[in-house]
């Protein structure tokens, strides 16, 4: 996900010192709700959190270094692109391990440009999410603004679809590049699909301050989280650690996802992302690099943070 | 190309030691014509070479050791593979290469479990060219066996008009692990629409004696070549160099075709390879590393062979 408007969503260090009341103004009906540690059983003073490793499928140096991330323990979760080209080497890991919390980042861009693909559906069923190359589009802003609500809600559910087949039980759904994030219309086509699935969804009640339409489309049977930590390009490539660093020791109680983005900065890796070093080969070592240090271990457990995963918030969907 | 039929009607080191007569028994009117390398404009024992790398577009490994040979200038030919991921990739190094020789390598297949790839049409008018997963299928027997002609014909049309759409301009066609030589009804197919295109094609003269069809397929205003070497899975992975070596001193007169597969034994081939090492990645660091070494550039000089390209070819089609 590299998304100028989940950048612009995500929480910033000052926010996260904010009381959580101070997050935003959500409709009556949501707020009246206990807090969502509560409901999900702990304490309401609980430091909950999600360590999700977005782009799953996208690459084998991205596979590669998710697998090994989330085999050291402390990178727990992580969402699939099902129209990308090394799927069926994430879709091996996630049968062998069905244990693991794994989600869709449901996928209407292609970012990289020497490397691209395009949907799932048939490409004459869902013109008005190709380029004139006939891939899905290289940014979010293009993808938005030409995409047909009806292609996209039909795009999204031929991934879930094509998930469940190869065997995936997807616990969340998220959008990668923050795609569906971009307007009222296509926003309600992913909280649809998600309702019909009863599937958790990366949506933070923080953003309901900032993004009207967030807050008027979600219902209360929603499962959602109160907030994100998502590292973006304003951040020095020398202060990565202490960035995340501090937004552990602010964390503040109630779930929050960090939102990391892994790969090798190999050969493979730095061709995808040779002329967009953001969210590139160098960026995702580096993200690699702190979630698997035994200084993020130390961080968490310093720290009083708890670990858990969508499969928890998934529970508290009515069946 | 990795292509057991290919393997089968590539020349051995014994057939390369028959004199050119006794290649086979082509339809008359083809065997009337002068041979292709006096129609050249070549002497009629000259030895002329295309040495040519297969797959590019396929992977960033692919694509990285193929342009890096032929940097070398020793592999002096190439053929791209249209629904494959890394195609932009390959198409900006044509675009700022001009004059490189690069053709099609038509695709009907996506060979390796862990990474794969669909057609350039939309799936639902391409059915019979996809398994289950929605993929083109694994092997070249089983994309033959399904393969509706007519959904061919019309994919790989689609595959030349997205190359030309992208400014290639393809020299030559041939075709992806040999699908299309796999039965009369596909090879019908793959000399209409290189008529139609007026491209030389990867057929070899020799083939007429071992495949019926082709020889009745072909007509004298046909672009193609007098035999091919193509490695395959009988060499011990320590006899690479000795079968290269052997069969550039025995290189007949007239126009062969070496056809080779280049990547580096890096871990986005290896992963992509790793439950098939025929044309694996330690197979393609193998090819890599002969034919861009002195040792070729030696072999070649010692035995007089004049590297030629499709190009050339292609002069003899009739526009």
């Amino acid at each position: 996900m590299k998304s100028t408007v989940i950048a612009a969503l995500a929480i910033s260090l000052s926010t996260l010192l904010l009381p959580v009341d101070d997050y935003g103004a959500p409709s009556e009906r949501v707020a009246q709700q206990p807090s969502l540690a509560v409901r999900l059983g702990y304490p309401p003073d609980a430091k909950l959190l999600i360590v999700h490793a977005d782009d799953l499928g996208m690459a084998h140096s991205v596979n590669a270094a998710s697998i090994k991330a989330f085999e050291t323990g402390l990178v727990n979760s992580g969402s699939i692109m099902v129209p990308c080209p090394w799927l069926s080497e994430i879709v091996a890991y996630a049968r062998n391990n069905p244990q693991a919390d794994l989600g869709l980042h449901l996928t209407l861009t292609s970012e990289w440009t020497p490397f691209r693909w395009g949907p799932v559906l048939a490409k004459d069923r869902v013109t008005s999410l190709l380029d004139k190359s006939g891939y899905l589009y290289l940014t979010e802003v293009e993808a938005a603004s030409h995409a047909d609500p009806k292609e996209v809600e039909a795009e999204i559910r031929a991934q879930i679809e094509r998930a469940r087949a190869l065997g995936i039980n997807p616990t969340h759904l998220d959008s990668h590049m923050g795609t569906l994030y971009q307007n009222k219309a296509l926003f309600e086509v992913f909280i649809r699909v998600a309702r019909d699935y009863r599937l958790p969804i990366r949506v933070a009640r923080e953003w309901f301050a900032r993004t009207d339409f967030i807050s008027e489309v979600l219902q209360p049977d929603d499962a959602y989280i109160d907030r994100i930590v998502d590292i973006n390009p304003a951040v020095a490539s020398s202060d990565w650690a202490k960035f995340y660093g501090e937004a552990i020791k602010n964390l503040q109680p109630g779930v929050t996802e960090i939102v990391v983005h892994l790969a090798f900065d190999d050969s493979e890796m730095r061709a995808a992302t040779f002329d967009h070093p953001d969210w590139g080969a160098a960026w995702r070592q580096r993200d690699f690099d702190f979630f698997t240090s035994e200084q993020f271990r130390k961080l968490l457990q310093e720290n009083n943070i708890r670990v858990i995963t969508w499969r928890e918030l998934g529970k508290l969907i009515k069946r």
